[in-house]
């Protein structure tokens, strides 16, 4: 027999009734019912439960150890009875009599409990991971992101990606967020850094023609905390080479749809091939948004030339000084009362916005000062253009383009809520295609990139030499899901002549590039493919299957709000020789408070 | 048609003759034939002849163009003449009538040729690593660790383990190499450490209850780098609860002997479930090495007490002292001459060591002072008893056990490999088991851990309690492969009082252990399961299938032999403005040379 175990916790069937099996486990729950022990015996793969009758020679010391110790028990298998059964679990039709038991661990008091799932303070929970780790949703969500993992990383195979490790230890990046350094030893003053994302690696690898590169890529960014946000992340970072925006389209779609389908439970995911593309302009008109959540059936229009002459004096100012009018349906409000309207002005207000104007209709009939002034003739027109019913009420986001869209894409996602409209149990994907190339900075006065310097723009070179700027498009894209944004990507501009106009046309020399982007400029002078890609983020993915609203959730070990890994104690004060080492000496901190400096950074110290 | 292509460059077969296709490569190779441009077109699938004829409107263009330069073809595929039909190439059939040629991308003079692979010096490679892995031997190398990686992961899964991932920002550990720091901004003066293994977290992960971990896992060292140790690598980290070494054992036979069989290419591989175990005692007398070479079919013998009472007085003298005669055999080598043993000695006594003796057999004739001194019939039965010939050398390593270990050791491999013994083409494992837990430390005069404090010593507590430390053996055990060391590993030691008890028999109190391990002893005190496992060097193991004696070969960006990565420009200086947000100055390095003071941190600068 098996040192440990004959069987798993999750193994055994009415068919073992009679067999004489080993089972290693945690006791999960103790229930002492007169004499006789019952203990559910927990492993990662599920729950028996051990009886150990008055008479059993494991009685005193099962009866003895608290839950979460760990046993070896040898015991008969026998049919619980008719009344006992629990279909609610694989192995609830049977029930082990111990006779031997080993202890291969008795607990100590827990510091929180496992069995149950309380909710418990973070900060212990992050202290005792391991604890907080046996706990079923937890166990659940950590083993859910190892199988959305491998899921991925299957799909890409089939996609005829390979997989590749660039480094960790890597150079600063002169772009972005803020690096993590790692001071170099054998080089005095200078520094790694860990990558940001490995985007100059990718392309590399594209330069060097392995035509389709992914990775599992642990990422870094020493950026303050937030509940989607850790200082280490994972992407599924992804290049190809001669390749289409379509293209790429056509390779993640089916990982996505795919991954997503696999873990859905039930709920329904966009299928591969119809992911919507919305151009950025679209997706900021309709859902005020670049990301837009298309569970919200809400669509917002424009109104703004109903307004050019209206009763409405507002609006009419507003729109006679190029300001904008945008509406959001509230469908079927006919029974809301005037409150619901004010009190989504008010949340509006409170937003800092100057308002949210409303119509309100019921039955046909029109109410609120705008419909008033505007007139019930040219509201009806209003109503019919956009495709309103006689019990829709309408609000209105009226100003600066700008902050009309805000405004209108935020209020489209509360009305949606407010009135229930969100559509639960389903998964739903589109692309943000078309951003523009290049913005007008209004700080500056001048013309910058509005996203990617080093996306490719439609038209290539002829676009830059012979379009207004503004008017140019790239080649980028954002994959959206629910609202949020899982990765932006792009074709590449991977010719040097067209980095070197684009720049320009933002107003930075060829120095200016040379200098930022001399390696990546060098490399595509030597023969570089047209690549594109993308790096949908795997813990936001996690996330949204987990149906969990915090990052920590769906990591194993993460660090707590205040970037501090508490089971581990990191971070932790060097010691005189390291830094000594590494070249580099601590400036003495502003003082802290008694609480941070008596922080414990070891378990057990 | 495909913006791009409509075949990769291995894609065209006779069948395809008559096609219209477009193909996008690197042009590899051009010939001028009178007029008539050859075009090797490559890319990452493989390779594609192009014809340009003088009337072609593309003639002009690619004569132009330098090797390297990207472009895009549209031609028609025409079958070759029998003559020059080329049965290497799985596209030896065809060519490609180039009519349409766009540049994607011309390249500049190369800094290093790609095509021909001739040598180039490192460092201008490594700048050019976009470049350098363009060459056929370094593609397939990438290639290689890629589909090595893949299969390990799926061997893994089969074996019933599940990847997860542990944290890269984490602590400092007390033991071990040194660690790269991480300056923590959030919390000044206080660093995280990047993982010289993820050893603790994934014991964590077992005591939370996760049965079978895994993980490719980047791991971290600040040591001075080798020809088979970078800054950064790469091992298959595992962990498994309720086992005992054998079902470790059992677990990575399978992975390691699949995954070498799969990409062995012809060579063969010791099947899964047929490694031999070799005690550490054995391994240390046979091959005089606990990283014994299997290939090497020589066998070292101890003959010490031939030796107790010899005409031969140094080896008596030895003997008498309580030194140790090993003998390493020199089979069928009555054709060489004297020198052949002369040199042998000579060459140890370069090592360092005192020199070895041997005895020289032709036809049944001993030769040499030893045979001489000792007498031919005791050296008769020496052979007899060594199962030796009539024709069989024989060299002597005599002298204090662990020196003569060691040289019967080096000797054994020089001996295998001047007399050509070493079987080719094959991939012997073996484990390496019952390291002793507990050796005398002759300087400190005291009992001290042999390998690893945190292994479990074979006979648990009753073992600690009962027997002589030095006789006490560990759970703990090394795989390898070809003489190479893939990985140490243990039965872990998840009892705090056996771990107690076997630091107290080292010299070390409770409080030294709490202080030390405190983390790991707490959560052992809260329901830890047995558990045990490796860690497989996964470079050392692509560099064994690649044949590559460099870990450079075998990774796609390696930092060079000085800790730089060259074509990324690390390490670099940082900003001040990035040292004063994480706390920290530099201390004015020791004054360096004029050349690393140019040296030039980003390409294209």
């Amino acid at each position: 027999m098996h040192a440990y175990r004959t069987h798993n916790c999750a193994a055994l069937r009415k068919a073992n009734v009679g067999d004489i099996v080993r089972l290693s486990g945690w006791v999960h729950r103790k229930r002492d019912h007169g004499g006789v022990l019952f203990i559910d015996m927990r492993d990662h793969f599920g729950m028996t439960q051990i009886v150990v009758d008055e008479d059993s020679p494991a009685l005193e010391t099962l009866d003895r150890l608290r839950t979460e110790s760990v046993v070896t028990i040898d015991g008969e298998v026998k049919a619980r009875s008719d009344a006992t059964v629990n279909p609610n679990l694989p192995t609830g039709d049977i029930e082990v009599y111990a006779r031997v038991v080993s202890v291969q661990s008795a607990a100590a008091e827990l510091p929180m409990p496992v069995a149950g799932e309380q909710e418990y303070p973070e900060d212990i929970r992050l202290k005792y991971r391991f604890l907080d780790l046996r706990r079923e949703t937890m166990h659940r969500n950590i083993i859910l992101r190892s199988q959305v993992i491998a899921s991925l990383r299957q799909k890409m195979v089939e996609q005829g990606f390979t997989e590749f490790q660039t480094p960790i230890l890597t150079a600063s990046s002169p772009e972005g967020a803020r690096d993590f350094l790692v001071p170099s030893r054998l080089h005095a003053g200078k520094f790694y850094a860990l990558p940001q994302a490995p985007q100059m690696f990718k392309q590399m690898m594209m330069v060097a023609g392995f035509d389709r590169y992914f990775q599992i890529a642990p990422c870094f960014r020493d950026e303050d905390l937030r509940a989607d946000r850790s200082l280490e992340f994972y992407q599924l970072d992804f290049e190809m080479s001669f390749v289409t925006q379509e293209d790429v389209f056509q390779a993640l779609e089916p990982v996505l749809a795919g991954t997503f389908a696999e873990f859905a439970n039930g709920r329904s995911v966009t299928p591969a091939g119809a992911f919507p593309r919305i151009p950025y302009k679209e997706a900021m008109l309709k859902y005020g948004s670049d990301k837009p959540d298309l569970r919200n059936p809400l669509i917002i229009a424009d109104v703004t030339s109903h307004f050019e002459k209206s009763g409405f004096g507002l609006f009419e100012k507003i729109v006679g000084s190029g300001g904008v009018v945008r509406t959001i349906p509230a469908p079927k409000t006919a029974d809301k009362s005037r409150k619901f309207f004010d009190d989504m002005n008010s949340w509006a207000r409170n937003e800092g916005y100057a308002g949210l104007g409303y119509v309100t209709r019921k039955g046909g009939e029109f109410g609120g000062p705008i419909a008033k002034n505007h007139g019930p003739e040219k509201m009806a027109a209003l109503y019919e253009e956009l495709g309103l019913g006689n019990d829709d009420g309408l609000f209105f986001a009226a100003g600066k383009e700008t902050e009309a869209v805000k405004l209108a894409g935020a209020a489209r996602i509360r009305v949606g809520q407010e009135l229930d409209l969100i559509e639960q149990n389903c998964f739903k994907f589109c692309w943000i295609v078309d951003f523009p190339m290049f913005e007008y900075d209004e700080d500056q006065k001048k013309i910058d990139f509005s996203h990617n310097p080093f996306s490719m723009p439609q038209g290539e070179m002829d676009a830059l030499e012979n379009q207004d700027p503004l008017d140019i498009l790239a080649w980028q894209y954002d994959i959206v899901c629910n609202g949020y944004e899982l990765s932006s990507g792009a074709i590449r501009n991977h010719r040097p002549d067209i980095m070197y106009k684009a720049f320009e046309i933002a107003g930075y020399g060829k120095e200016d590039v040379d200098s930022n982007f001399g390696g990546m400029i060098e490399a595509f002078k030597l023969g570089a493919p047209p690549h594109g890609g993308s790096a949908p983020g795997i813990d936001r993915i996690v996330m949204l299957l987990a149906d969990e609203p915090n990052i920590r959730e769906v990591i194993a070990f993460p660090m707590n709000q205040k970037g501090e890994d508490l089971m581990m104690g990191a971070p932790s004060v060097a010691s005189p020789q390291q830094l000594r080492e590494l070249h580099i000496r601590t400036i003495e901190p502003p003082k802290v408070s008694g609480a941070e400096k008596t922080r414990t950074d070891q378990i057990g110290d």
